[in-house]
């Protein structure tokens, strides 16, 4: 009964859904009438029961918090082909950014927030996801405050710059019942979950040797990527990949790093690095190699197992990625929209309260890593994890 | 007049060729008549306008030292291919195969030697090189001992387990004005030399990043290769190929280094280590990865530039070295048999006098790097070379 309590009661002709920060009304007509009503899936979230008998709402309400590049580029063209979410809001900081889009996508003036009123989002009913794609360092406010809000939240890598910043933007979620997903694409990629798989299965034996690495040459000057107090740095961003072709293929957590820092152009590469390397090594004896750059287009993963080997390239592209394997099997899925899908695939875990491909608990994963590597890099020497 | 003085007179009906511990006695007659006799070419080595005045002698007599697995199933059947030298002579400590020997590739029993009467062979006319196939710790020992007997040496990787032994190497046939050529068969390949060329004319534009692994299961216990005493370790034996893969690549000499040495077998690799992943910096900017094993199967070189790629596949094998480029030039030329024209080229270079393609000078390039490589693992910092 306290689970149920939590989520909500049936009270006369409305539905309260009560939680810390969150109260939202929804009237009883429209609660079992509807499928499209915002705040019933929400509602019924993390209670596989009440989730089974709860309306489905077919199409979640997504408020992209920064309107950026990958906000302006991916994911609201992205949410034009999604069925399991749509674009409900918007948050900016820039007035001129609300009209084009307000005007772009038909999005009601009362689903635009600013970064100060964004608070009162909790009494927004169209709005059932907060997607937080600002720069690092802002990560752990807005998912905070989203969290507080009551609406569930999908947070852009890096999760945030620190280990402790993504132990608390968790914790929000978790205190206020909210779900927390990160912005991975690739591992809701098929093409992903294919060598995710031979590791898993033992297709090949153990996993002996990883090489991964992701760069791409960015000519940008003062993006956050270039500014350390936005959590800039190419580690967090396209190193994510590079640590993640090793993770996922190995299917395990390092524990322990070597790494070194570097940059060829240190008028721009003057508060983070430009190229990271790093060596890892896993509990089973699996080691990997990896590289990312902010100076170097490069996207390819090698792993040699006990009796074979598989390859990508790319392996954490925004499409095509494609691999083979030793014995001749093709990995080549075709993907519509990778954004696209990763939205639905979260909205639909939401919705039937399944567990998230990629938590907050997986992002916090790569930053423990993450951490360590510029703790070695400072050192200079080997890092346990 | 002093460079034709050190090399030969002509001194009535016979030619003296002079070095320190080197007297040839050759028939005039014979000199004349004959392009299959030996040290003609020996004799006239080194000076471009004799050799270019010098009846050439088509094939120099080569002495195997040390009859183990690579002399056994590779040199000595490349041997019987080979247009410019043939095997001449053996120097073992194990009279059962030098009877094995004798017999199987019909070689006199005046050019077959043991390693205590292996100087003797200063007095066999027979023998233009002297071929050491010994364990690394050997190595310097026997090149000293052959240059000083006034034999040509070629000399197996890794060239030793130290500098100092390879500058003592170097300078030993320097003294004894013989060539030193290293047993690196990957210089020889066209396979090799098609990348090495495209950095020399920087097709794609710079060279950025490179992975370079190779590696192989080894499950002999007692070999040299698992006994440091005797030079072994990963790093010196497949370690040269990870490592030449980044410096043909680059066609640079790193700058520092930072490596990880470990094992997944510690009963076998208790003296010496299993794998080998080292991170190198090169003065244009360029940096590379490179992971060796005697516990992985893999020999992989990705080269990314600033325009493009190439890719390896095998790299540094025995046979089938084969790739591509981001234009999609293929690079795939067969080749009969490596060992046989590795030899073949270099007693090609000695006889007309040409540079040697991979001296004992590069051998040393390695070393330097491998020597900086064991110093980063003993302190578990980044060193400078």
């Amino acid at each position: 009964m306290s689970r149920i309590a939590d989520f909500g009661y049936c009270f006369g002709k409305r539905v309260f859904s009560i939680s810390k920060n969150l109260v939202m009304h929804i009237e009883r007509r429209d609660f079992l009438s509807t499928l499209t009503m915002a705040s019933a899936a929400t509602l019924f979230s993390g209670n596989p029961l009440l989730a089974s008998l709860a309306p489905k709402k077919e199409k979640l309400g997504i408020a992209l918090v920064g309107l950026g590049y990958y906000s302006t580029d991916l994911l609201a063209p992205a949410l034009q082909l999604t069925e399991k979410c749509y674009l409900a809001g918007i948050v900016t900081g820039t007035p001129e950014k609300a009209q084009t889009w307000k005007a772009k996508y038909k999005i009601p003036e009362k689903n635009i927030y600013n970064y100060q009123n964004f608070d009162k989002i909790a009494d927004n009913p169209d709005i059932d996801i907060v997607y937080v794609v600002l720069p690092p360092s802002m990560h752990r406010e807005f998912v905070v405050r989203a969290a507080k809000a009551g609406k569930h939240v999908f947070c852009e890598k890096p999760m945030a710059p620190s280990v402790a910043d993504c132990e608390a933007m968790i914790s929000a979620c978790k205190t206020n019942k909210v779900k927390l997903a990160i912005g991975y694409r690739c591992q809701h990629d098929p093409n992903i979950q294919a060598y995710m798989k031979v590791a898993k299965e033992k297709k090949f034996g153990k996993v002996m040797m990883v090489n991964s690495a992701a760069g791409y040459l960015d000519n940008r000057t003062t993006h956050w990527k270039q500014n350390k107090k936005l959590g800039g740095g190419v580690m967090g961003d396209m190193g994510v990949y590079a640590l993640q072709g090793a993770r996922l293929a190995t299917g395990e957590e390092p524990v322990s790093v070597t790494a070194l820092a570097s940059t060829t152009r240190p008028q721009i590469y003057n508060q983070v690095e430009e190229t990271m390397m790093f060596m890892l090594d896993f509990p089973s004896g699996a080691r990997a190699a990896c590289q990312t750059s902010f100076g170097i287009n490069m996207n390819h993963l090698q792993i040699n197992y006990e009796k074979g080997w598989l390859k990508m390239e790319p392996h954490s592209g925004y499409s095509g990625n494609k691999g083979s394997m030793s014995d001749g099997t093709i990995i080549n899925y075709p993907i519509q929209n990778q954004q696209a899908k990763q939205m639905d695939e979260d909205c639909l875990a939401i919705i039937s309260g399944s567990e998230l491909i990629a938590p907050g608990e997986e992002g916090l994963r790569d930053i423990r890593v993450v951490e360590a590597i510029y703790k070695s890099v400072e050192t200079g020497k080997n890092v346990k994890i």
